[in-house]
């Protein structure tokens, strides 16, 4: 049968200074478990997004770590992808479905970030970007302020209509028990904050944060009958694109985003207008824009114009609203959970679950997961 | 149908400190599709086995390095399980071709160690183990170390019996043309060597090593005609155990090697007795005993024995030889490398490719890459 998400957890997102990277991933394997009332026993294997606790925590290997909290023998398979892992960790999965009937697998993503200062956890992320990039001095928040600037000054638009994506994002935080941040902004708030590079600010980027999130996938009829809700999995691709941006043939598209959308849609057999609600990544809020319009929801160079319109905040009456979780930016972007969390939220929309920020008569949704600046790109698209 | 190796390239292993990662990672893309004359195109999705990448070069994300180096936006997935991260890298890529009819796949390990001191690579390397170990003062040779002396007293043998493992597999190694090491030792001379960890000498364990390996995998007839040798997989199965040895119930057997074996035969179809030629994971000399031990060729506790009397040493006239290629002590470990050159040592000794190492007439062989110090093991069944 046809791959369904059946639970889901997530840790609360933010600096949270008294649990480890262990601490994180014990709490959301315990929670998605308790969710669907099963037991470590009737996991058959397990997929596992992280990227920096090798460098961050000198904590490799952590595989074998998730299979002592799970007291199993089962395959535990740990994909790193940058800022794409976890939506990676998720794709693989559903490729181990396809393959392997009556399974229950456990798709887990995490990250610990704040036990180091905010300049170590840069340069780490920083590892996403080619190492001819990293020795001209050019960080990741860098990489996408380029990406900003060409934008900016390519479609006339300036750092104003990007502030509109931060704004609706920290609305949607403000009603996630679960994010990072859960004050409401202003766009003068937002233009009033300190540049991190040119032409992004604070408030034009997620932050450093720490969270864990956890999916159990079947595609047993027994497990599917016995839930409490499940959600269709109709498509999950994943597309590449050249690490280095210098190499790419424009700094204000993200190919690898077009690929994995075309292919996803392709495989869901529906068209773009069908999709209800949708997790975009949004590391910077030049990064949703781009999103939007390379997966084919906006027209290319429409995406200034479209954010301040903010039609896709949620009770806008549109038809499609984007990152009701409040996305990487508010909800938090504890790296490796992140696409897991993506998938999560749309969990909960497409189940009636996501109380306050709930898109109400959702049938589609949409994840998009991108790695590093581009480097790689995931897309799912899931239905009730 | 069934999955095949069709092709197979690794680089020098080595102290290589004129090539970065990249280098490497460009040579094994290169040498593996002109073995099989395939172009980058002809790839439909990578799976690569890296472990240190992130930790000795602050260079993460080296899936979306890859597909700038193959111009393309197929799929790349890396896998991290330690040591055994390039064996899982290759059973993921077999789960893939489960799933998907009439594709070729490439498989690719790589690891660049020699940059840094061979203490920051050792501590690296500890990474692979928990936290409540690294923090009392273990490092990888010391929990392999631990194994060793209770495997020692338990069975009553001495330094002596570890010794001929490492002269066996040097000797292999000296007939391997892109093995590390290719000096014949001595059981006298590993004797005489400095301890790393009581009772581990220098010439008990594998060395720090630069290297690349790369397999071309298809389950397209069309590849698999126009190949100029083809081997099949039988099974590729993959099991996990609790970081920490000292959550163990025995410190004398890997009970992720047992298991892992135990599905990689059943799912073949064959006895332990058909194989002819293995490649077993042999970090540090006793890891070969216990390899041997638990995979089910050598009784409990008759390791000892059986390496004094070399029967595993090719031209023995023996049933089974082990780790022709000189295994990780002679051929070098750079761990993402290993697990993808003992398949690819495997496919060259069922395709008669061996030269002066060629097992005479073998038919069946397998591969057993362990991760950290058991806490994930890799077994692959092939057969000719």
């Amino acid at each position: 049968m046809r791959t369904k998400v059946i639970g889901y957890y997530n840790s609360k997102f933010g600096e949270l200074w008294n649990k480890s990277l262990a601490d994180l991933i014990d709490e959301a394997i315990a929670g998605v478990l308790q969710s669907v009332r099963l037991a470590r026993a009737d996991i058959d294997a397990v997929f596992f997004g992280n990227m920096l606790g090798g460098i961050l925590e000198n904590s490799l290997f952590n595989s074998a770590l998730i299979a002592q909290i799970m007291e199993t023998t089962v395959p535990v398979y740990r994909l790193e992808a940058a800022c794409a892992s976890g939506g990676l960790a998720f794709q693989t999965a559903t490729n181990y479905l396809k393959s392997n009937k009556n399974k229950t697998v456990l798709v887990l993503g995490a990250e610990k970030m704040t036990d180091v200062s905010v300049e170590r956890a840069t340069e780490a992320l920083t590892a996403a970007s080619a190492a001819e990039e990293q020795i001209a001095g050019l960080t990741f928040p860098g990489l996408y302020a380029m990406m900003a600037q060409v934008y900016l000054h390519q479609y006339r638009y300036d750092e104003e209509h990007l502030a509109y994506i931060s704004v609706k994002n920290h609305y949607h935080g403000s009603l996630n028990e679960k994010a990072q941040f859960r004050k409401t902004i202003t766009v003068d708030k937002v233009l009033a904050s300190p540049y991190v590079a040119y032409p992004l600010k604070i408030l034009s980027s997620s932050a450093i944060s720490d969270g864990a999130a956890a999916l159990i996938l079947t595609n047993d009829p027994v497990r599917v009958k016995s839930s409490r809700s499940a959600v269709d999995v109709l498509s999950s691709e994943v597309a590449t694109d050249c690490l280095a941006i210098k190499n790419r043939d424009s700094l204000t598209e993200l190919y690898a985003t077009q690929v994995a959308a075309e292919k996803a849609f392709c495989e869901a057999k529906i068209k773009r207008n069908r999709i209800d609600v949708a997790e975009v990544h949004d590391c910077f809020s030049i990064a949703e824009i781009l999103a939007m319009e390379d997966i084919g929801f906006w027209k290319r160079g429409e995406g200034g114009k479209k954010a301040k319109e903010m039609s896709t905040q949620l009770g806008t009456n549109q038809r499609l609203v984007v990152n009701t979780s409040g996305g990487l930016k508010a909800a938090g972007h504890p790296v490796g959970a992140t696409g897991v969390k993506q998938i999560g939220e749309l969990f909960l929309q497409l189940t009636k679950q996501a109380k306050s920020r709930l898109v109400k008569n959702a049938h589609f949704a949409l994840a998009h997961n991108v790695g590093g600046a581009g480097g790689m790109a995931v897309v799912s698209i899931l239905a009730v």
